[in-house]
């Protein structure tokens, strides 16, 4: 089935929204965040970990799983879900971020991208029609049309080209798409141009995606200028399809781009973070590695209710991450994944109260930027 | 308590020994293999997830705890117990393998061991007072005399004098020993020479320990070696006390020396060659690396009742060992400690059914040394 956005309510004061999304795989609320399965794993933990977080989807990525295993061994695996044995819903990128980001050298024509294969050096040509095709066999629930995803700083005459880019890419794709229970999201790009946002979204609600997601974000660009990127796609979006914004998982960002109508984030944050000894709190970041923590027989956060927090110290998380111990990183990954979607539920208990800027206001007064070792 | 063996049966054709051993946390069947934590933590995995593989006792490593984070914080945390959240019995190791194979240069000296730690450069002293103190702090269920570990090869006028050293570190050891919850083995060393091997356990005997550990094996002697070693400590070792073989868990190696009188085995191999893609079969071990399992489908065993082989295939293993995914190190660690576990469980009740020598005829048919990739 198609991915179907029920908006339960708008916040009094702000773009904020409540709502359902109904998956193959049950209705989940928003706003929500995508623990990220990079993969078709999400680092260091099972599926039984992942779920006792209480994700609705997650994400993984069609760059790395196209080039390793290959979307046929998936494919006859039986698609993702039976690969990694995860029966929950399941979003593909379109593997543009990726191919932006990590292949270079790389050349942008109007076919698609041409790079080199980083695990043997072959020469490989991602169109959007082969990203849809990849993501076809993967069998998510979600799938993304290929874009141009521009980086920061850029001109705006270069975003103008991409743009149009974008959207005949994007055209093309859903020209090729063949998935009758896989969903197909739009991406609209435009930097912080809002004409150009405007415009991008204009043209792909034409063409009838299933969703929209917002990319250009996560590149480097100052915090204001995501916000911007957010408010002036958001401002544009039709009310009754889900908006996903890609790659943004920051506490505070969260809430931000929330309040401008964002339903859903994804990041690789939490485990990434997690595997560097960093966690979360509702004070802020702390590291586990810190010398105050030798003989603290206490949880991350006795408020916490994730399998970390029920069980173990922070004295023997240190201990683990100090002897570099993949458990300490597991424990680590649990409860950060566990802290970003505990946020989306207080952010949509806020938006169901009508307070969602005090609870924005108070958030930022408790929470500290991270802690020196 | 001190642990308490009971013999049940002696098999017909062999010294095999079917046997219970009652500790702090329950009685447990013996032959058992024990898995290893070396660091309050057996790699990769959960306390959940090793009880899944139903063990009996789990081994802890006294030299790397000492080092980090020291036997002061688990001791401060309630003990190693509660520290790492494992409530089954737990052995600790007296440092002496690891001072011997880790630490160098070092200098033996009638006190104790002279040597660097690793991690700041301090300069260290292990005596065998020190050992039992630290273990005494870390709470575990059974503790180890303080022992020379001598290399292979070595001269007999050298292991002459060693075993005269242990035996007097393990009196100096005994005479400290003070935790009323906890038992203390002694160590039988000696090498091959059966003379020695007689005068080393009639003086441990003379001490009267809680069971007998056999060391000097798995320091590289060739297997006919490592088997006469066994069967000349067991020789003359007391039938109501549990025997254990320190560093000892291939396979093969298991079943000859449960059939030499050994009770209780424990090595790092099924962890450590999980984390480089080995897993055991009873037809033999395997590299999940291997191409022929790109699009294998089944699972490692069929016949396997652990996690891994409940809901993984080889296919998915594989990709997440070559994607250097901990999930997978995890998965291969899963089935590779429950298979030794099931192996015990094989050989106890080919023991209850005097079959032992023809299950282990069986075994050696079936089993192939390991796979190219």
């Amino acid at each position: 089935m198609k991915v179907k956005y029920n908006l339960i309510k708008k916040e009094k004061d702000t773009e904020a929204r409540l709502g359902t999304l109904e998956t193959n795989y049950g209705t989940y609320e928003t706003p929500m965040f995508m623990p990220v399965g990079t993969q078709a794993t999400v680092k260091t933990l099972s599926p039984e970990e992942v779920k006792a977080c209480k994700p609705g989807i997650i994400l993984a990525n069609t760059y790395h799983l196209w080039l390793r295993p290959g979307e046929d061994v998936v494919d006859h695996a039986g698609g993702l879900h039976k690969f990694m044995n995860w029966d929950g819903p399941i979003l593909t990128d379109s593997g543009g971020f990726q191919v932006f980001s990590l292949a270079k050298p790389k050349d942008i024509t109007e076919e698609g991208v041409h790079f080199k294969n980083i695990y043997n050096g072959d020469n490989l040509l991602l169109t959007p029609e082969k990203s849809i095709e990849i993501q076809n066999k993967l069998d998510s629930d979600i799938a993304m049309s290929f874009d141009e995803c521009v980086g920061f700083p850029h001109t705006r005459e270069y975003v103008e080209e991409s743009v149009e880019r974008t959207l005949r890419w994007a055209e093309r794709g859903k020209k090729v798409f063949n998935n009758e229970r896989q969903s197909l999201f739009g991406i609209v790009q435009g930097a912080e141009y809002e004409d150009l946002r405007k415009h991008c979204v204009e043209e792909l609600v034409k063409m009838d995606f299933d969703g929209y997601s917002i990319g250009g974000t996560a590149v480097g660009e100052p915090k204001n200028v995501q916000y911007k990127q957010v408010e002036y796609s958001c401002k544009y979006l039709p009310k009754d399809k889900v908006r996903y914004l890609m790659g943004v998982g920051d506490p505070i960002d969260i809430i931000e781009n929330v309040i401008r109508g964002v339903d859903i984030f994804d990041c690789v944050a939490p485990t990434r973070l997690a595997r560097h000894g960093h966690f979360y709190t509702m004070q802020g970041k702390g590291n586990i590695k810190n010398a105050k923590y030798k003989e603290d027989f206490t949880p991350i956060e006795e408020e916490c209710d994730c399998y970390a927090c029920k069980n173990y110290t922070k004295a023997y998380i240190r201990h683990l991450i100090r002897a570099e111990e993949t458990f300490g990183q597991r424990l680590l990954s649990i409860h950060n994944i566990r802290f970003l979607i505990r946020l989306t539920e207080e952010i949509r208990k806020a938006i169901q109260e009508d307070r969602l800027l005090e609870y924005r206001e108070n958030f930022i007064k408790n929470y500290y930027e991270e802690e020196g070792e």
